[in-house]
């Protein structure tokens, strides 16, 4: 089998490695744009803050340990056509082309940024930060600077800024949204979550028309106000890559990502597409979605990997189950927010509390925010949480309740572990599914 | 509704404060034998190794929160007598009987010691170690003394023998078995903990055959050795305490316990048994077992509650999810190990990792070891975790898994959170699950 892999970012190299541990003997050949492979675009903040020593360092693997796995990967190369009528492709490397055959051809061709729909006069020291060549870029240029200003940025974005404050910076967050991360969190959850945490001067609301240059210094024009800074971070709005898709003769979907079914075969055969690309489905209201995260884009890998192994697993529809860290407070979220449950009109009922990661008497505690969000018979669709400890495993927990359909009721029937040191007698997951099913039944 | 409930461990006071949340009005009345309640017997080796301060600490409770509740304990009272035709009990407090009427019974009478099966020539410095106050006496106990022998101790003793020992005692555990904790850790995973952990000298295989004293020391023979200690710690052998359920004339099971159905009602109508004295169904085998955690009584407190609030929930089979911290690290386990699987000759595949909790390239790790035991279809039937860091949650999801009879297929179809500060972008449950995977295909 020769599979020809167009993209080199969580899900195609997976997708790779995945084949070449169940199969010694497929040919893989992997094509990327891009020279920088195989790291950890979560952990970008964490080199801003110093937390990890260099950009380096969050470099899993380099272009060899492909090549040492027989994998042949090209870097800065672009495959510029499809014939999926002959099974092949056409790359351009060093300007010359060249086409080859495939059997099975996976589009892993991620997404690509937007231009920010306001004006910017000048773009010196105005930058996206959505790579590792962004973050080296940034790393330098607020060096010796001190006005860093976000404006609507994701997680990678809120959680650099957070830790570039830590490092002395004056940084402000500019929000167009009513709360940070809003796809993951409601307006209490977020507020809580400004609110506990320091360093960072947030505006949410913040709707900027324009971005000027006066001197050194850049100045964001928003709602009726000025502010300036020496750096700019522009939000990372993106869209999918389908470029090759569409010459492919792929089918889109309602948000113009590529439409898979539930083997991620697109309706072209022997074409399949994953990671950033793509369309999914949501497990909560059963529509498209996209789901542009790196642990979709390994899942589909893992997945796909298997499937090209001759099984037949399925991806199933998404809940969206994150976590990390902002500031000094980490949170985590899985399912629909209470907001968007409201867009679509869901009837829903939530609640929030405050208790303890440990048993209450013991010494080294963090406290623990969740909030729930059930349908009216008690189904969970959505949790979030925040806290200064890990909620890694605590939010799968809750993954894993959304997507198997549980009723709180059910929940405090299931068996949870405790040790006074690591949990409380009554989990805390048990604790909020009593809190609702009081508020249903009243 | 007058609810007698005998017994006020984490069953009884549970269940007690469970009712009074719901329902403002029913009359509740609790006699226990005991002067201390509403404390958490797992935090007994934190106190003993000084990580809490006092016995105090983890008293959660006075018995004035539970009259300030309207609810009536009784400390110090045993009730001698239950009439089920006439729906009475008797106690006795003071030296004087009293009987009064109950609407409804619940026995959460726990469970009690048996004596040791080897000989003692002189109980002196010779102690039970499994509630508060024999707590309080070993504190007391081991003050200035040296030697300290731990025989065959489950959780309380192995955490107590490693407390002890980092406050510089001279500590020996023999075991009986071929491992320590051997209801929830196979041979390979609690001989890594032996061996990850400093401080105390196992034995295993040890058969103690008596107890003897010279001078101010003991001896403790076993096999055909001889081991002097200042204090000895005994086995924690218990039996279900069934006398009442006896008299009122419900039903043992197979294991001496009182029999129950799946909403927690005994054979005698308006009689219902929570607790260390029940009986339970074990998920994996579906066969009878016994279930003596603090988890399982607060579960069935619970679920009795709000089934006596006119809902029908139900109490679940158990697969026994467990985490403590034994020294300096914490152990993990849910479902069967690997030996039981094969004295029940159940075939199964099982393997280890060695992996991590966060990213690879983070600073601040932990090393975690995990094993998982299938079915030969790939149903995770058992799963034992060995690390410094927290595994609480982490084998919650496991719990979930089992108790769901998920296959390993299903696990990496399931959606983990990841952020490099703490998880890995496959989860670890991703991977052994893989591991299997790869097992059953050979």
């Amino acid at each position: 089998m020769k599979v020809v892999i167009v993209g080199a970012g969580a899900a195609g190299l997976t997708l790779a490695s995945n084949i070449r541990n169940k199969d010694e003997k497929s040919e893989i050949i992997i094509f990327t744009k891009s020279e920088d492979i195989a790291y950890s675009p979560c952990a970008i903040p964490l080199v801003l803050g110093g937390i990890i020593e260099s950009f380096d360092d969050i470099i899993m693997h380099d272009a060899k340990h492909y090549l040492d796995k027989n994998i042949q990967l090209h870097l800065s190369t672009a495959v510029t056509a499809v014939d999926s009528s002959k099974k092949t492709i056409t790359f351009k490397k060093d300007s010359k082309s060249e086409t080859i055959t495939y059997d099975k051809l996976v589009l892993a061709t991620g997404n690509e940024l937007i231009a920010p729909d306001f004006d910017i006069d000048n773009r010196d020291n105005i930058y996206h930060l959505t790579n590792i060549h962004d973050g080296r870029i940034i790393q330098k240029s607020v060096e010796g600077k001190k006005e860093i200003v976000f404006i609507s940025n994701m997680s990678i974005g809120i959680e650099s800024a957070y830790e570039l404050a830590k490092k002395g910076y004056d940084v402000t967050f500019l929000e167009q949204s009513f709360g940070i991360l809003p796809l993951f969190l409601d307006g209490d959850m977020s507020g809580k979550l400004v609110e506990l945490n320091e360093g960072v001067n947030f505006e949410t609301n913040a709707n900027v028309i324009s971005i000027t240059t006066n001197g050194a210094k850049k100045e964001i024009h928003y709602n009726d106000k000025i502010i300036t800074a020496d750096v700019v971070i522009l939000p990372s709005n993106k869209v999918p890559s389908t470029v090759l898709a569409k010459q492919a003769g792929c089918e889109l979907g309602d948000f113009g990502a590529v439409k898979i079914n539930e083997y991620l075969e697109t309706n072209v055969e022997d074409i399949y597409a994953i990671g950033d690309c793509v369309e999914v489905k949501s497990h909560i209201t059963g529509t498209q979605t996209v789901s542009p995260a790196g642990t979709t884009a390994v899942r589909q890998a893992m997945i796909l990997a298997n499937n090209l192994a001759g099984n037949k697993l399925t991806f199933n529809p998404v809940v969206n189950t994150v976590v990390s860290k902002v500031g000094d407070y980490n949170y985590a979220s899985s399912g629909i927010t209470e907001s968007f449950a409201n867009m679509i009109e869901m009837p829903v009922v939530s609640t929030c509390i405050e208790t303890c990661q440990k048993a209450r008497y013991y010494p080294q505690n963090n406290k623990l925010y969740i909030k729930m969000i059930c349908k009216l018979d008690g189904t969970v669709v959505g949790c979030q949480m925040l806290s200064k400890g890990d909620l890694s495993s605590r939010i799968d927990t809750l993954s894993f309740v959304i997507t198997d359909n549980m009723k709180c009721e059910e929940i405090i029937q299931k068996e949870f572990s405790y040790t006074p040191s690591l949990a409380m007698v009554i989990n805390p997951i048990v604790q909020i599914s009593q809190e609702i099913m009081k508020k249903i039944e009243k």
